[in-house]
């Protein structure tokens, strides 16, 4: 008789035999990832202080692994709030544990990048991750720890706590791991460029295996103001939420549980919902049975009146710096933005920001150059799966008289309590129907405004010619009838050519 | 003071909050990806056992769950080897539990996604999951369970022990999902046609909610030799890996460390690495040191000596059924395929197979028609980001006198103890520089088939243009000279025409 075994792994296992999905594929994009894991959660500690984010990275060569991998020591330091002493070790050596687990704008998702990074470093290097942290006060407590990855625990090899004379605050994570930084470095550099760009008020500091300098330096202390932490919103509940909901709930009826626990439930609301719903008001949410329960989420889809989710839990790049950071970069001819209003996906809200440019730098290749991000951070590989490529490329964009072989570049960025990647290492975005409507909008809006400027390029285009063509021919015209009139003196043809233009200028051709 | 607040969360949850790395991002890819899974966990049931799969999966219509969205019941049954009673709750309503986790060639992989396509039915429609199982013998085994999502535990909501009279054998599992059906359908029954054709020896029955019947059959009762489960390849290993075996090992030198645990060792590669790495033989594994272990990892990796893998722990098409499969597909005008040999990547054996063929019933579209497989099963999604594609892509096609927009289609399958999906919903592979290697290198030999297919093919319409010219100017050149000669009969010019033709094609031209 065949045989079937069966076992149970850690989730720290899991993440161990299918790196790939988190990101770690090959020595180029490992190295590429684990720098912007860190980079993204130092990002995250400094905004959760309200204060601008000071990040310095720096990868020094430590040997040479294979004839194409080397191994390099990572150090990123920042400016954050510090991790409490005694969640070091499991923030930093325990998969699925971590403070990302809100209903909050931020970069990091799913509480497993940095320790990927750490992780992936001890399985090819076998060497101990070294962790610093203060929040100011007057200790810095260093750990020296590995991974326990059959159990998922983090290992302490070594803890230390120093006097923090100089009340030094952040976080200094350092740790080796084989890399390819050569064939990683393009990636590298327009990660930190891209960065910078929609971080404005960030300084980010890199120094590379050979000692080159990149210094990002902040061109603003105005930071956005900070996302909130929001609740659910009703139209994206499923029954699990629902229910935990219910099992947490101190309140014992229908309006205070719906207004307390939803985002942007009001006393009105709530009422109306339930009237609509036929749902009594009284009843207690504990009491609801698995039918009422999974009626209620139906319910709750169908009513058309809760409000949309207000954006102050998100925090958009704003139409300001998003045309700024456009123009700056690739100095165009034409450029629209456009920002979207507040949406919602699975409970979720969400904003989709998008801008057009045309000409100027812009090359002319056979695609539209695409930039993407997502809570202010690129998204630089995987291009071709996200759900804006494919928005993009379902466009009828002959309509906007555009075409992919045209000078034209297309930003779209997403922000959101929970951002739907579609791969751990977060590289693209689901093709959630709700973010595909939102950024199929928002396009449209801009390609309108394109389709505006390509028009009126076109008249002005071919009014010169049309001048060009008067200013040829009437000279010789004036000659010509001078001649035939069989006076010498030419009338003056430079009045008239003016008035032609300001004429042709104005007139619909 | 800021606050961040630190939480453990289950795999489970994970997995809930992220559904979309598993493939269940929108109503239309839930309802196939739960079809996929549970279609793939029972293939995989029967071939355990060495038996032809017979599959019956039926999807029917229970009720509107909003404008887009219904529910409905799915059902699979398999004739597979059965889940042991006492695993039946963890396999099903437990997520990183399962009997996938084995060096073996197999088409599931993550133990993952039958408990999503469980779970994602529970969070939507709140119903418990019905599973029922039997090895055959006297007795079926019947529950009904729900997941904890928070704590990752299966919850038994009813457990029955029935007589098994009939002796029947397989498992049916039974749960209620929201999709969207009419979305999916055409994936869905690409997904069974695609399946079929790589699995000529297993019944598929198919089911609709219209209840419209599809029925593949078997071709074939041979199956192929059922892949072995496998030892790790050293050119894969890492430190973790090392580590592990070190841990497990019976073993005290390093000789039989080095025999038993890695996959084509044997005495003398064993010998010659050990002179080689400067590794005494007498050494005990358990008393390597961290650097000795990073050392040998290193060394394992340098040392050029290590057979390829060998074919047995995989299970490929083979190049007769890959034709044969494209040509009952395609009609097309030429075929030419290719299996490569055994390579390995992170110490996981893979067999690239590749197909290209041209014309027939292939359409003639703006880019290649491209058939993606892995372990015998299809991939339909986000093709854009699979290596397969980004090869196609980058490879120089007008060298072998190939464009994308000739009717040229192309199969790529990658079989492997370990396919590097890059999604959790196994959607596309991930970018490993051996695989894409193999790949590129499977592809040029059939590319060059191709070109001289190609190349044949222009001479032929060159000669064949040629032979018009000639027999269109041949009688009136003969009429002229005829009459110039002061001749009346003309000379016989269809012999002429012949020996043109005969010279013409086989000459260069």
């Amino acid at each position: 008789m065949a045989q079937v075994t069966f076992e149970e792994i850690s989730a720290s296992d899991f993440f161990y035999r299918n790196r790939d999905i988190a990101g770690f594929t090959n020595p180029s994009r490992a190295i590429f990832a684990a720098i912007r894991e860190l980079v993204e959660n130092s990002l995250d500690a400094a905004e959760s202080l309200k204060i601008p984010p000071d990040i310095y990275v720096r990868l020094s060569f430590e040997g040479e692994a294979s004839k194409e991998t080397q191994i390099y020591k990572l150090r990123v330091e920042d400016n954050g709030i510090g991790v409490p002493p005694r969640h070091i070790p499991s923030a930093f050596g325990q998969v699925l544990f971590g403070s990302k687990y809100k209903l909050k704008q931020q970069r990091g998702t799913f509480g497993l990048g940095g320790k990927m990074a750490i992780l992936y470093g001890q399985i090819t290097t076998h060497q101990p991750a070294c962790i610093m942290s203060s929040n100011g006060m007057s200790r810095i407590y260093m750990y020296k720890l590995m991974i326990d990855i059959q159990k998922n625990r983090p290992l302490i090899l070594d803890r230390k706590v120093l006097l923090n004379k100089e009340q030094w605050r952040g976080t200094i994570v350092e740790f080796c791991l084989e890399g390819d930084y050569l064939r990683a470095m393009p990636k590298i550099l327009d990660y930190f460029k891209q960065t910078a760009m929609v971080n404005p008020y960030a300084n980010l500091t890199f120094v590379d295996p050979k000692g080159r300098l990149y210094k990002f330096t902040s061109v603003t202390k105005d930071m956005p103001k900070p996302p909130k932490e929001t609740l659910p919103h009703p139209y994206g509940v499923d029954v699990e939420l629902l229910q935990r909901l219910i099992h947490i709930t101190p309140y014992k009826n229908m309006p205070e549980f719906l207004i307390n626990h939803f985002h942007r439930v009001g006393e009105k609301t709530a009422q109306k919902f339930l009237t609509f719903s036929n749902i009594s008001p009284s009843k207690n949410p504990k009491k609801l049975s698995h039918e009422e329960i999974v009626r209620l989420m139906h319910m709750l889809k169908k009513f058309k009146e809760f409000l949309p989710p207000d954006a102050s839990c998100l925090s958009p790049l704003g139409e300001e710096l998003l045309k700024v950071g456009i123009v700056k970069e690739l100095k165009p001819e034409f450029v629209a933005v456009h920002q979207r209003r507040p949406a919602t996906y699975a409970g979720h809200p969400f904003i989709i920001e998008v801008g057009i440019a045309y000409g100027g730098e812009i090359p002319k290749r056979s695609a539209f150059l695409i930039y993407r991000f997502a809570n202010r951070i690129p998204l630089l590989y995987d291009e071709a799966s996200d759900v804006s490529v494919r928005v993009i490329n379902d466009m009828n964009w002959r309509r906007y008289k555009a075409a992919p072989d045209m000078p034209i570049a297309i930003l779209v960025h997403i922000c959101s309590t929970k951002v739907p990647y579609k791969t751990v290492g977060k590289e693209f975005i689901a093709d959630r129907p709700e973010v595909r409507k939102e950024i199929g909008n928002g396009l449209r809006e801009v390609a309108r405004q394109l389709q505006h400027f390509l028009t009126r390029r076109e008249h002005v285009d071919r009014e010169r010619k049309r001048l060009g063509v008067f200013s040829k021919y009437l000279p010789k015209i004036a000659q010509f009838s001078t001649t035939l009139a069989g006076k010498k003196k030419l009338p003056d043809i430079e009045k008239l050519l003016k008035s032609v233009k300001k004429f042709g200028g104005e007139e619909e051709v």
